[in-house]
Order: structure tokens, then C-alpha cells, then sequence
């Protein structure tokens, strides 16, 4: 069953970034790349990506200051309301509108039903936005042992979730979630 | 060595409380009370408590809605700039103005530095304080599966922590941080 998932690592205070996009926080902290809920297994079982503009252009402008190259071989749809420029060497669709026709889409390139999962790879309102159709499976988040305040939001919804495991990796609390949907307190009756 | 620790539930996103101060996501939730960082164990270390004025309203205010007793037997302090009535039977101490004094009252109160550890009930801000002070010594969460994408903050500074345990607590995670200081980004070089 291909599963979407929102896997990210966030503040413990629900930020993915601090107000000006910086990432300094999470970098320096250290983590086990074999340890649990770890990228290279995580990344073993996606077949699509997708992100926001935001995401797409932080990383984008990183990859130009850095010279790295793209980090994803697999097909990567960009959801945003302007034209954005493309990064060489990546399987990219630039996407607006209803994430539901992106998720069928998605859903298509990994064989269907059936294919690997689906990554939300960020923002939070991205993952909000497939909360709101029901499409969101899991929350997978690497906790960074930092309060920042103020930045952006992991996921600005009101949603029930159910923890299904959780670790320490080093500096992290690795969690996993399944999405239930809206909070308890908002369904009708 | 008598320890400042802030501890508290908090929502995945890090809040305290919903935009109109419910907990009824928090009250919902399963916990072992003989777990991981229970509150019976905490309390049991505790020599004082001290609150801000948001926090010590709500909790007076449940008490009176459910007709129930003060639940705390140590010296409560209470910070806040307006006068409060008093709460029959709690032990407190209305104060004011910088958190170091208070401090000093609480550590008098316990037997000195060698005394039971203080307990910061909330909210966020007043932790905040205590931090700014350098007095925070830890920050104890136990971490409902809920977002909420607004409400109280959990902690509205910069801070690095540093990861002591995390374990799962039935819907809980419940994870122990130290406090190191200002974020790193923030530090004078």
C-alpha cells in the first residue's frame, strides 16, 4: 500500500526552520545514520517526492552555494503558484493547484496502489494540505534537542495522531505517527 | 543539587494549551502512571513549585468547576502583576518582578542549593524566564500525539538542550533535556 508520509526533522517546539529559512540548528546536531527511523532506509522504501516552493527553493539555493549536485534520483513534484527554475540533472514536475491530482499522479509514476510510498518532503502547510484530503499517512520527525520560537510551523492543523514507535538516535527523539485526522474535539458529534 | 525543571505536557508542535487554554487533548490521552518520567516519581523529588498567573487561573478555575482540592501540598509561588484571589488550603505565595528572586525564596524554602528540586508548572514564558536567568536547569516533556498549529508556546526562546532520555509512554513520547544555554547561532564568538 503505497503509504504518504511526512518525514522531516523539526525543533522541539514544531519548527522546521527558524524565521529567516536557516537550518544551522539542525545541522551541528549528531545523529546515527544507521540508527532508527535513519534516511537510507526510510529513502529504501519512497518512490516520489514531493515539496513546496519554499523547500524546493532552500534547497536549491544551498546545492548553488555548495556545487552539489540534486540529491534525488526519484521523480520530484514541485508544488507552486509561480514558475520556478529548474535544477539540472533532476526529475522534476512543477505542480499548483489541488494536491489531490498530484497524489494520483504520484500515486502513477510508483506503479500504483501497490508502489512505494509517497515523501512529503516539506513545508508543514504542504503536509497540511494532504491532512486536509485524508491522503496523509505517517509523521516520521527527528526532534532536534533546540527551542527556537518563532519560525515555521511543522504542521499548522489541528490532527490526531497515534505514535507508533519512538527513540532515541543521539541528539534526536526519532518518532513515528500515524494520522488519524482532524482532532477529537472538532469532528462532529 | 537543587534543579530548576520545567516540566509539562506539550503537543507534538509544542504547544501548552489550544488558542482558548484547553487541555481536553491532553486529558484525553493514555500514560502508565508507574512509566517512563511519571509524574508520581517527579513529585516525589519536588521541594516548590512555581507558576504564572495564566496557569494558576486555569488550574483554579478547574477546581472550582470539578469541586476539587488544591493538588499540591509543597509552597506554590505564584507569578503574577495583578492581585489573585487565594485558592482555600493551597500553600502560596503571590510574588512578582524577577524570577532570580523568587528563585532564592523557593531555594530558602527547600534547605538551600543541597535542597529537593523546584518544579517551573508553566507556562512557557515564565520557563523562558527562569532560562534567561540561567536557572533553568531542565525541561521534561511528555509529548501528546496532536497538533495543533496554534495555542500556548512551550518555550518562546532560543535555547540548545541536550537529550537525556526519551521512551515511549503509551501515547506519549516523554523525553528529559538539559539546558545548555543560548542557541549556538546566538553566542557571542
Amino acid at each position: 500500500m503505497s503509504r504518504v508520509v511526512f518525514y522531516t526533522a523539526t525543533t522541539l517546539d514544531g519548527f522546521l526552520a527558524d524565521p529567516d529559512d536557516s537550518l544551522d540548528w539542525l545541522m551541528r546536531q549528531e545523529q546515527d545514520h544507521q540508527g532508527a527511523l535513519n534516511y537510507e532506509e526510510f529513502i529504501a522504501g519512497i518512490g516520489a517526492l514531493v515539496m513546496g516552493s519554499t523547500t524546493y527553493e532552500w534547497v536549491r539555493d544551498n546545492l548553488e552555494r555548495s556545487g552539489e549536485a540534486w540529491p534525488y534520483e526519484l521523480p520530484t513534484w514541485v508544488m507552486s503558484s509561480r514558475d520556478l527554475p529548474a535544477v539540472e540533472g533532476a526529475d522534476l514536475r512543477f505542480a499548483r493547484g489541488d494536491v489531490r491530482a498530484v497524489h494520483a499522479a504520484m500515486l502513477e509514476a510508483v506503479g500504483g496502489p501497490a508502489g512505494k510510498d509517497l515523501w512529503v518532503v516539506g513545508g508543514g502547510d504542504l503536509a497540511g494540505q494532504f491532512a486536509d484530503a485524508g491522503l496523509l499517512d505517517e509523521v516520521v520527525v527527528y526532534v532536534a534537542p533546540v527551542v527556537l520560537g518563532a519560525g515555521r510551523p511543522l504542521l499548522p492543523r489541528r490532527l490526531d495522531l497515534e505514535l507508533l514507535e519512538a527513540t532515541q538516535n543521539k541528539a534526536f527523539v526519532a518518532a513515528r505517527y500515524r494520522v488519524l485526522g482532524p482532532l477529537a474535539e472538532d469532528r462532529p458529534a
